[in-house]
């Protein structure tokens, strides 16, 4: 195992502050607890108490999949602490590059289309449009606003610095620009049992106009984020940040999230390259199992 | 004829000033236009001077289809000026109640529905749902907010006063709403040659979501507003109103209209009833032709 840095402080008191972090992403998140399961293993921390903060940690964020395959994935670790490093680190090592991998294979997928629809703001779809306007024949990218919270500026802003033309729309307006695009792009908050994608809200629009007028959508994520094991639980964020105040007597309801049935998917590009939204559990599945048992 | 109201102007003069009104929505120009027509037949005006003005007024408001099919009527119009008061003042009367009518027929359609989604402000729309508040089942309205200019919130605050949950979403969460809801309700600005529907923009991605979910959705319009001829002319009308400035290097695209394919449209709801969309330019014309010919 070569020379063991020594962690700086408790991995389990780690852990617990990460149940309590409401403000990091669940990449964010993940890669860091998997930093931490991997020093627990390495100090050969007790099993039990380290399976209890990390179930902990899922249950502060329960819409966080990739955490929930990783308590998944500690729980089936046989002979710890030993044996149980060399899985966490082969994990640790696949999901650094896997987002990465997505992006590609998104790439590869939208290199002959010339006008692309999105919205939100999605790492792996930035990553995957600069290397379509670096290598394919992209010239144009519609974002919408993205309601509420309207991450799609942010997205836009990044992208003009590509030589792109870059076109910010109100997300009223997504099926009309979808019918004008050759290919749809989006990132994935979550991918369900049934192969359905969680993803910001204005998703399901983007996903309707797409099979109504012939249009591909691509679904960009990693195999990590698809809920094996059927842990995912929807979270009831909302806000209406964006949005004027209502009038007198009126309610405003924001959710942030929805789910987009699987039918509506032509394909999630994950890092073992274009998968159907019928095959992705089973991949995914399949990847962890993999990593697991080695 | 009995008496003959004295115009208090020269009615060419009052037409002419109509073609330079871009304040007034096209049934109030249409109604003064009306007027204008019916004292210019009784006062005897040249047919081929009054001809000329209406269409300079058509011109000048190429996407106001009541115009349009008013400036048909007047060319058809046999036995000027003697002839064409009565045929003048049947279309006059005939438009006074159209709309109202076509509201009740909207409200009869959602007799059943305990909540229903719409979006923008349109009056026929918002007496249906009045008329559906107060003898239907109807107990909850959705109203999207409808950027660019947000429409919907002035839809909402007056649906408030009536005894009814309101709820005003982003536009973005138009299909995740529409899948929980009874029925769909919009109003019309066009309908075209091919039964399509002209709305304002956020009124595709609402038939998107009824024709995917099954819920239907009916579109309020008098058969005045029907392209029967076939001269209507998509106004490049747009407005960002509503929506944040745009990042460096990226631009805002908001039309305010777009096209719904009639076949995403479950049913018109007219001053004749329920037509259906393949229906519904026949309809139009015999209406017309009936009115002309008397």
């Amino acid at each position: 195992m070569g020379r063991v840095r020594r962690p700086e402080r408790d991995p389990l008191e780690g852990l617990r502050e990460r149940a309590g972090d409401r403000r990091s992403g669940a990449s964010e998140i993940f890669q860091r607890a998997l930093n931490l399961l991997v020093d627990s293993a390495r100090l050969g921390l007790p099993r039990e108490s380290v399976l209890e903060c990390v179930r902990a940690l899922c249950d502060s964020h329960p819409e966080m999949v990739p955490l929930l395959n990783l308590s998944a994935v500690v729980e089936s670790l046989t002979g710890w602490p030993a044996g149980a490093v060399g899985r966490l680190e082969a994990l640790r090592e696949h999901a650094r590059y896997a987002r990465l991998r997505a992006a590609e294979a998104a790439a590869a997928r939208i290199e002959d289309a010339r006008r692309v629809v999105t919205l939100s703001w999605s790492s792996t779809t930035f990553e995957a449009l600069r290397r379509a306007a670096l290598s394919g024949s992209l010239r144009e990218v519609v974002v919408a606003q993205s309601l509420p919270l309207g991450e799609g500026l942010e997205t836009a802003g990044r992208l003009a610095s590509l030589s792109l033309k870059v076109v910010v729309i109100p997300d009223s307006a997504i099926p009309s620009q979808v019918r004008e695009a050759d290919a749809s792009l989006v990132g994935a908050d979550a991918v369900l049992g049934d192969g359905s994608l969680v993803n910001k809200v204005g998703t399901l629009s983007l996903a309707l106009a797409c099979d109504a007028f012939g249009i591909p959508l691509v679904a960009t994520t990693d195999l990590l984020k698809v809920d094996v094991w059927g842990r995912f639980r929807r979270p009831e964020t909302s806000s209406c940040d964006g949005l004027p105040e209502p009038p007198k007597g009126v309610e405003l309801e924001c959710p942030i999230f929805e789910v987009t049935p699987a039918r509506f998917i032509s394909i999630y590009a994950t890092e073992e390259g274009p998968v159907s939204p019928l095959d992705v559990v089973d991949r995914a599945g399949q990847l962890l199992r993999r990593l697991v048992e080695g």
